[in-house]
């Protein structure tokens, strides 16, 4: 029996993968048209390999970019490809089309709906605002300290225990098999991998560990739920 | 005889204390609708401390806001907040009535029209680019070093020799006697203060620096100017 439904928040709740890739490239288009001396396909490499070595909340992608290509260094150059990348960013901040759908009829049945991610609390509170999610959701945990990061289980029996269901009766939804389904089964909680984002192309062979449900849309959650009650 | 005119940035091509101040206001209206527990006076008075202590470039002028008066902290709060505020700048992020018309004046009569700026490079820019202001100046100069910044005469002989005149032929513009009125006078530059803002409210008495002239209204430096001639 499912109680609660736990949520992960990028590529799950909206196109992340999608909103970053269109952001970058209109950053590196602007960066263009202000001189940025390249092409588009190689400034693009460059950023992507920049933010995969430095992660994505390191604040100097553009700067890095421009060290590399932009002899001599101009901060004209920095700030366009910023403000284009934050722009779009804010433009593209939508959640899946049948998302808000999908959590009011799991509401309607009963269900309770929480949110549980990794990041930068105050960056993944930004999100929800941003996407008009904040009052859909019973519990929100973010896990922002490495060592309570998924895989690890902390974060999900801390949402199950703030929503006061027991762990097994809680499923989880999310794109990752690395982070959301081994986390999931870590806290002994059944799960649904989204395959939306850049991360569910990954091989759940290459992780060691098989959801329990794949679906390719956000909306079959309520379906794969109520088959499981 | 003038052969350029150096502007200041902030409250000198639009009115940045107004709009910092409308953002922290609606920041505020935001935070303590999302629960935030004081009132809108004692939050404001609160932020410009934080503010005022901690700089502007801090980045968690709301963290500390929600650890004083948010028991328990929430980061829902802290990111109504943020966004609230960068919404707000962005939205009055808007040069003075007459600036542009005014500068296209002075290039129209010959003269060179450059900006001299304290900041981080990337963050003065992203204002010029937001400002719609780029294509006005024949050079930019932003002093990022404390111990190049005004009133030191290094940015402005910077900019007077990346323009290719005298110092002696450049007139500053700018709304900080501390700031851009002494580092005019240390360049051996004239001076036109500006009365927008703040920092404009401070006595030229107090810092022992008197302007050359004084305008209410960034328009009337073309007279200012020709006057000059």
């Amino acid at each position: 029996m499912a109680s609660a439904v736990l949520f992960d928040l990028d590529d799950t709740l909206y196109d992340s993968t999608k909103q970053v890739s269109l952001a970058r490239e209109n950053a590196v288009t602007k960066m263009i048209e202000q001189g940025l001396h390249c092409s588009q396909k190689n400034a693009l490499a460059v950023l992507d390999e920049i933010a995969s070595v430095k992660g994505s909340n390191y604040p100097h992608h553009f700067d890095d970019l421009v060290e590399i290509f932009g002899k001599p260094f101009s901060y004209d150059i920095v700030a366009s490809g910023v403000i284009a990348y934050h722009e779009t960013k804010r433009k593209y901040m939508k959640p899946f089309p049948k998302l808000k759908k999908t959590i009011i009829q799991l509401r309607k049945k009963g269900y309770l709906v929480g949110v549980v991610s990794d990041g930068i609390p105050t960056k993944q509170w930004e999100k929800l605002i941003r996407l008009g999610l904040t009052d859909f959701f019973d519990c929100v945990v973010i896990a922002e300290k490495k060592s309570y990061q998924k895989p690890s289980p902390i974060p999900f029996e801390y949402a199950a225990k703030n929503l006061g269901v027991p762990a097994g009766e809680c499923v989880v939804v999310g794109d990752r098999v690395d982070k959301d389904i081994l986390g999931a089964h870590n806290a002994g909680m059944q799960a649904i991998q989204l395959l939306q984002g850049r991360h569910s192309k990954i091989k759940p062979e290459k992780i060691g560990e098989t959801p329990d449900y794949i679906i390719s849309d956000i909306c079959d959650v309520a379906g794969v739920i109520e088959g499981l009650d």
